[in-house]
């Protein structure tokens, strides 16, 4: 694959945003966009452990007992985390200069869909729609990925599935027919008294089997069965050892470019013409010219 | 293992059915068969959508409830796709040269036999061997490996698996004489009364636990069954690590060689013709002439 | 690690057997003991054909149904496979010039004891004991080996596994304390009443669990034991991607040194000292002159 | 990543106990302290065979059926191995010049804890908190890393893991995001009543799924919930096979650096003293002097 269609993998800039030129608005726009003050970094952490704490809150919410036993506890958190989101939705509404840009983006929207389940459970005191909803405040760990956007090893780690992303679609297609085949020839072979109800059934069944999941909710019956599933298991150990194969080729790859530093094989000498140069090399290695 | 022993990976052209010089038979062959034309590309991308959508019909009518319920709608939207693919099968025929060797190949069987069941389907209306007739609709997904054939990253993944053929069958026949010989000491250390009640359902045991896909529908029992089932789990992850090191090292240097470019084995000596001199080499390895 | 300490795997030689020199015993010896002869290739596939339909009535026998319907069918093949193979031993015995050598060595030994079990059905026909005996049979498998040995992949399989050997010891000590420490631990947590009967039973479910197999026969019922095996689950992963990072990077290096061409880096110019040459360069890339 | 911030993996020396400068205490500690005398290494295989023993005997008496049986004989060895280790841990501090600072330090600990349960057991003869603390006795695996330490391919192993341990937390963090996003979509379509009682229980499911354990102690029941596992396993391991990249690319890079040998990082410019040049390089890439 040439490198030309590999997608660039730029970060959204908080700056389309409008960074105020100066006064209290900048300072606190450096403190809640930008990560590169100590007060911008502090800030940040806090607010990642904000989240993570609001996001055990929802999760241990969701368990009976502790809902029972510490509901108020866990509903003076909540209304807690709730306010400081919508104090921080407000702060950054009023310090960037283009506020409908911001919340009308990505991670605007989510910002407002954070805080709004709260206030919705207080509008409809229902409980039967109501934990769907309060699910919705789950969606704040997606604003942990824009602060951690910008962690260089996020962005390596995309790049090189990125990379492979056509690799990978062509294997999914390649998976994607054999789990339609096997898993109807499954179903013709085994049938509905064995568990195989219906196609889509037994193509869960082959997706769970040819991924090693092996939940054993459905287990093939018949002698066939057994020996077609498994050859079904023989094969998908073979397939999924593709994707593994196209990400660590991937992944070697990047991870000798980074230690041979970049551009080695790209570098000419004026004087000789030779190539294979290092991208710190200031003579030439092979008739000793100064490099340019 | 040589690179001459390496099948080359050819796609079956169309071309040997026969390209009419001219006329509306010409025109119709250039939008059928072939794909660098608009109308070619475009021809394709529809037919691809109706065979998905086809398979789809197939895949929910296999569904107890849809069947029941939705009966009239999915048997439609059948004749519908049977209708469209009986006139495309039509037009195959009718604008190669030589339509008998169509007709004949891979892929002319593959196309009749995606449009037959339904029409056998009229003339015997039985239940009972009408679905396992039906099934043989799904056969239209091979066609679509007809379409997707020209694609390069098929190719590729077709030629690094070409290229591991004989290590992963060496290693698939070391695999299957461990399944056989542990899964006869299983059947013998836990026997019939755990369920392992013959030698072929202890091997088929020992793949789910080799693959570790893990079922559990068999699981043994005895304290030394279990031992012995740890040992195979931890040798068997081991075994299974190489398949992924035969697929990782073949694309490993098939990566590195796009990357790298046709410096090496691109260059060619004016003097003798040799090819695979190194890009920065200043003479012929072969002739000792200078290169270029 | 040093190749040094790398073991070279050297095939077991048929020849210290003692090739006769010449005469009935010598043409029966090229035969039945070497293949690079026509005769002597195709007595080793017909040999390999045989153990395996030998081994596949000894598996089919044990199926109940196919042991009750066809007992007369499976013994008639047993017997005539059985005289087959006595008929191949006493010729292997007869033709080389040191037989106790032969009789006394591993290949020998199976060879003997894949026949001797038909025969013990004879003198004791008790059915008890005569299971364990004929499962004995299947020792033939082991004769496979002795004649894929000269396949070349195997021996790269083999060098390569061998090679990475103490690595992947260290690897298994390293799990097997994993397994040790968290079996114990999941022990203590979940106790006898859900199933984590001893220590020992808790290994078997840890080697379940950190190999990814997971049969469903043991699992966590406590909050805290869940979240141990989910930590586990990971852990597992993260540990087990290691023994395919060893192979892995055994084979890659070995692939690229059989596409290379061996000793490329070893080859030095006597003319000007350069070095990096392919091994069949007959002249030096660098300055020209004749390599010796 | 720099090599900057790959952490050294430097294991801790004994020396920092202090070595005694002469007579029976310096011979004692050369041959409790030291591997590199015959008397040393033995003294550290018969340790290590000791503590595997006692271990087995631990690991043995939690068996009940062992435990009612032999309870007498494993008593007997497991005090027979408490004075063995009591008596060790006196020769420790009898022999090091600062006996507090081993006591205090890790292995200090670790050897002390390993013998104080059975201790524990004279005092409080209650069987109920007994068998947590007899559990402690097997804190002597620990002991084993201790004399291990010092093989290079457990230095080799930590070092290519500690390299990657970045790359590995980001992993991490990314599959835990989507196990809290997947889990809280299943709790959400499957429900309490299909087994995902809680957020917490459906993230344990989707940790069994995506790191393709499979145990089948919770399974979706509804169509939708099928749908979204499947597309989790495929998922799952695609995502899993991450994790093997890094580890396998890093062991590549380690692995060809070893065999190719110090030819392109070892060679240094007579004039200016520079490194890494490459192995065929015939003048300094940094001071264009004429290389040796």
């Amino acid at each position: 694959m040439p490198d030309d269609d590999a997608p660039q993998y730029v970060p959204q800039s908080p700056v389309e945003y409008g960074k105020p030129p100066a006064g209290w608005r900048r300072r606190m726009y450096d403190v809640i966009f930008e990560a590169d003050t100590p007060a911008g970094r502090r800030f940040d952490v806090a607010l990642v452990v904000a989240i993570l704490l609001s996001i055990l809150v929802v999760v241990l919410d969701s368990v009976p007992r502790l809902h029972r036993d510490h509901a108020d506890l866990l509903n003076a958190f909540e209304w807690g985390f709730t306010a400081l989101f919508t104090v921080e939705y407000a702060a950054r509404i009023a310090c960037v200069q283009r506020p409908w840009r911001y919340a009308t983006g990505f991670y605007g929207v989510i910002d407002l869909l954070a805080v709004l389940p709260s206030y919705f459970s207080l509008l409809m005191p229902g409980t039967e729609l109501l934990l769907d909803i309060r699910i919705l405040r789950l969606l704040r760990v997606f604003r942990i990925f824009k602060l951690t956007l910008y962690i260089e090893e996020y962005t390596r780690l995309g790049e090189a599935l990125a990379a492979s992303r056509r690799k990978i679609l062509v294997f999914l297609s390649v998976v994607l027919m054999a789990i339609l085949i096997l898993g109807t020839i499954m179903y013709v072979v085994e049938g509905p008294k064995n568990g195989y109800t219906s196609i889509p059934v037994a193509m869960y069944w082959a997706t769970v089997t040819m991924t090693t999941v092996g939940y054993g909710d459905i287990t093939p019956h018949t002698n066939l069965g057994k020996a077609i599933a498994s050859f079904m298991m023989l094969l998908g150990w073979g397939i999924l050892a593709v994707p593994t194969g196209i990400v660590t080729a991937e992944m070697t790859l990047r991870h000798r470019a980074e230690h041979a530093g970049p551009a080695r094989s790209e570098r000419t000498c004026a004087a000789c013409g030779s190539k294979g140069h290092d991208a710190n090399a200031r003579f030439c290695k092979d008739c000793g010219a100064a490099m340019s």
